[in-house]
C-alpha cells in the first residue's frame, strides 16, 4: 500500500476531512488507517463515510451498535479482509463488552458465544455476504421470531453490503490495520486505567 | 420489492433528492429504480449517488465511461444481480456504440468481442470481485502494458467493489430493473428518430 | 473458432445436411452458426440434430416449447456459453412472448417474471446441470404438485444435459452467436412488419 | 430407476433398436443397461448411440480406443456417474490391458500410472468437464507437444462433452451399471479361459 | 514417493516396527506400502498406527468393521486419495462380502447399493470431512434413528479425520497402493481356495 | 460439548494421561481443553498426543517452532477451527515473539507481516489442506529455494494433515478453546511480571 498509494499528508487534505481525521485521532489517539487510505481521493472519502455513519452511526432500529460491528466483523472475515477483521473486531470488543466474541465470530460464528437472536442475524448477512441472489422470501422469515423487522434486515444487508466494498478496497490495496487495534478492548477496564 | 420496501412518494422527498431525481427522469425519458428504491433513505441514497458519481461520471484518467460500465456489467452478471446486469448493459450499450456487447460480457468476458486491453481490464476486476484477498504484485504488473496505471487500477477495483455493494442490495431487495433498460441501446440509432 | 475449424463450405456437404441447413436459412433468413460449426463432422452433426429434435421439437408432454427454450437459456448461462444463452434466448423470447425473460433467467431464474412451475422446472434444471449426483426424490417431488409428471422430468432432465453437450462444444471451439439472435423477439411485432 | 423409468420388454422395442441390442449382447454376453434405459424412447435411443458411435469407434485420429474410454472414465468420476465409471472402465481396463488404470484415474488422474501424454489429455478433459467456458489458447498449446492435433482436440471435448449428457442422465434416473462390468479386465486373460 | 522419500530397509527398522511389518505380510501375504511409506519416522509411525488401531480395530459401539471401512473408501474418495481409496477398497469388500460395495461408494455414495442407515452415516462422514465447522445439532438427530449413539458419532467422525491426515499425506508423497489391492475381494471366495 | 461429550473427571484417567495433564497444568497455569476433550477416550488420547509431539516438539530440521505454529493457525482458519486458531496462535505469537502475526495469518497469510520464505512455507501448507491431491513438483520446488529440503516439506505436509484431523474434531465436538489463550503473547512481557 505504502509504495502504491501513499498516505497524503495531513496538511494537504480538505478542510471538512481534515476536521474530521483530527477529532477521530483525537479520540481514539491515533489516526486509523483507512482515514488517510481514502484520503487520497476526497469525492470518494466522502461518500464512504457519510455511508459509513449512515450504516453504523445510526441510533434507529432493533440493531446495536455492537451488532453492527459483529456483521462487519464476521463478513470480514469470510472475504479475508485483514484491516476490517482486525479493525472492527476491537470495536466489537469494546461495544460488546466482550473480549473473546471478535476472535470466535471472524473463526465460526456457528461456535461463537453469543445468542440464537445474533447466530441468526450472521447467518442472515453470511448469505447476503456470499450468495445475495439467493436469498428469498424464507431467509425473512427467519429471523422475524428473533425481533428483527424488515428495516432491521435493510441494515444488516446494507452493512454486509457496504463491508463487501471496504474488504475489497482494503484487499486490493494491502490496507494494513494499525497495531493499536489488535490488544484494544482484549483487557479489563481497570487495566486501562 | 414492492411489498417488502415500497416506492416512497416522489413528493414526500427531500428537495434535492427530488431534484436529481426529476433530472435523471428528463433525461432518460423514466426513473431508474435504484433512484427511488434507495430514497426511501435519505442519508444511505446520498452516500450512494455521491460514491456513484465519483467513479463513473470522472473525466480523469484512461478508462473511459464505457469501459467503466463494462466491469458494472461484468461483475454484476458475476453475482447474478439482475438490476445491474440489465441497468448498466444498456448504458454499456449506448456508451460503446456496440449492440452486442453488454450480452457477451454478462455471459462471458473471455468470449466477448473485445481488445486485450480490456479483457485484462475483466480479468482484474473478476478477481477484486471474487477473491481480492488473492491480488498480488503480479495482477498490477498484468495490466500496466495495457495502458493502465495505479490510479486507473484504483478506478477498476473501486467500481467493482462499489457495484459489489449494489448488487448485493438490488438481489436482496429484490429490486426489478425498468422495461426500458433491456431494449435501449439495442437498435440503429435512426430507429430512435 | 474460425482459425482453427473453419466452417465448410456449403456446397462440400452431404445432401441431406446441405437441405436441413437451406431449410433453415430459409425459415431464419440467416444459417444459425451451430448450425455450420458441427457441419465440418457429418456424423456427429447428424446425432447432434437428431438429438436436438427428439428434446425440442416433441409434441408430447406438458413442457411447452418456450418452456423448453427457458431451460436452455438458464443452464446455459450457468455454463457460461455465449451462444446457447443468445441463441436460445431469442427463440425463448419468440415463444413465450415475453421480450424480458430471456435476459431474467439468464442473469437469475429467481428473481425472474415467471410463475412457480417455471421456478421449480429451472430449480430442477439447474441441480442436474451442476449436481445431478445429488438428484434424489424430494427433487422429483417438488415438481410433481406443478403438474410435471415423470417424463416431462426426463424431458427436463435430458434438454438439461444435452445442452451441457452443448455449452462445452460452444465454448471450447468459441462458437460465436449470428448477430441477428441478439434482437430477435425483443421488439413488439408491428415493428417487424 | 427400476420404477421410475423401467426398462421396456425388448420385444416391443423397434427391430433396428432390438436387433443392435441383441447384437450387443451376444458379443458382451449381457445387455449393458444403458441400452435398454434409453430405449423407452426411440428417437433419443437412436441419436444417443449414433453419437456415441461416432465419438468412440472412429478409426481415424490419434487417439487410440484406449484413450477415448480413459477420457471417459476420468470426466465421469468428476461428475460422480456410477454408472459410467464402472461400465467405461471396465472397457478401459480392457482396451489398455492394463487392470489398474481405471481405478487410477477414476480417484486421481494426476497420480495414476500413465505417461505424460495421457496426463496431458486427461487434463484438457478435465477443463473442458468443469470449466469449459476458461478453456482458452494455452490449453490448446500444452497439447500440440504431444502429438494431438486440432481434430484429436476436438474429439477429446466432444468425448468429454457427450459423457457429460451421459452422466447426468445416469445420475438424475439412477441408472444402475450390470454386475458384470466391476470385474470386466481385472483378471488375467488365463483364468478367463 | 520412491526418488524424494524412499522405504527404509525393513532390517534397519526398530524391532517393534519390524515385527508389526512382519505380522502384516504373514496375514497379508505382502506389506502394504503405508506400513514401509511412515516407518522411515518411527515416532509418526508408532503414532499413527496406535491411531489407527484404537479407531478400526475397536469392538466396542455399533459400527461394524465393514461401516468403518465404508467411511475410509467413502471419504478417502471425496479427498481423492488413490492409496486410501483402493486398500481401503479391498478391504471394505472383504468384510462387507459384497465385491461391488467398494467401486460404488467411491464414486457416490447416494447411489450404492447400501441400507439407510450406511447412506445416513456417509451423509454425515461427508459433511465432516467437507464442512466440519457447519455440523450441528440436527446432523447429530438425523443419526439417531439409525441406531447410532453419541459414542458411534465419535467414531464415524474420528475414522473421517484421521482418514483426512491419512489421505493428505498418501497424495502429497505420492504414495501408490500395492498392486494386489485392486483385485482383493472381487472374486466369490471359492476361486481362491 | 460439555453436554454430548462431558469431559471426564481427572483422578479417574490412567497414570500417565492424568501425569502429563498435571505438567502441562502447571507450566501454563491452566489444562487446554483439548488434553480433557480427548482424555474420555484413553488409547486415542495417547496416540494423538504421541503424533502431536513427534511433529510439534522435534528439534531436527529447518522449521522453527514458531513456524510450526504458523502452518496450524493458517491452515486450522481455513478449516474454521476455533479451537486449534485460538490456542495455536496464542503459542504462535509466544515462539515467534510477534503479538500481531497470528491474526494476520489467521485472516489472510498473503498479507501478513512475514518473510517470503514463510509465505512459500504456508502457501504449500495451504495446499496440502484443501487440495493435496492437486501437489505436484512444481511444488516441491517451489520450497527449496527457501532452504526448505524434502524432510521439511514433509514436516508442513504432516502439521497440515495432523492438524486437519485435529480441526474436524474439534468442531464436530464443539471443543472450545480455554479463555485463557485469546490474551496471550498479544502483551509486552514486562507487563506479565
Amino acid at each position: 500500500m505504502a509504495e502504491r498509494y501513499p498516505f497524503p499528508d495531513l496538511n494537504t487534505l480538505p478542510e471538512d476531512i481534515r476536521a474530521r481525521i483530527l477529532e477521530v485521532q483525537e479520540k481514539a489517539g491515533f489516526i486509523p488507517n483507512v482515514f488517510l487510505a481514502f484520503a487520497r481521493r476526497p469525492a470518494e472519502w466522502r461518500a464512504f463515510f457519510a455511508y459509513h455513519d449512515a450504516l453504523m452511526l445510526k441510533e434507529e432500529g432493533s440493531l446495536t451498535k455492537g451488532e453492527r460491528e459483529m456483521i462487519v466483523t464476521t463478513t470480514s472475515a469470510a472475504n479475508q479482509c485483514l484491516y476490517c477483521v482486525v479493525a472492527h473486531g476491537a470495536i466489537l470488543r469494546i461495544y460488546e463488552k466482550k473480549p473473546l466474541v471478535a476472535d470466535q465470530v471472524a473463526v465460526n460464528h456457528r461456535k461463537a458465544d453469543i445468542p440464537p437472536r445474533q447466530k441468526a442475524m450472521l447467518d442472515f448477512a453470511m448469505k447476503v455476504c456470499q450468495r445475495a441472489h439467493e436469498i428469498e422470501d424464507a431467509d425473512f422469515k427467519a429471523l422475524y421470531p428473533h425481533g428483527f423487522d424488515d428495516e432491521d434486515i435493510w441494515d444488516i444487508s446494507a452493512i454486509t453490503a457496504f463491508f463487501g466494498l471496504s474488504n475489497r478496497m482494503a484487499s486490493f490495496a494491502g490496507m494494513q490495520p494499525n497495531p493499536e487495534f489488535y490488544l484494544m478492548g482484549r483487557l479489563p477496564r481497570e487495566k486501562k486505567a
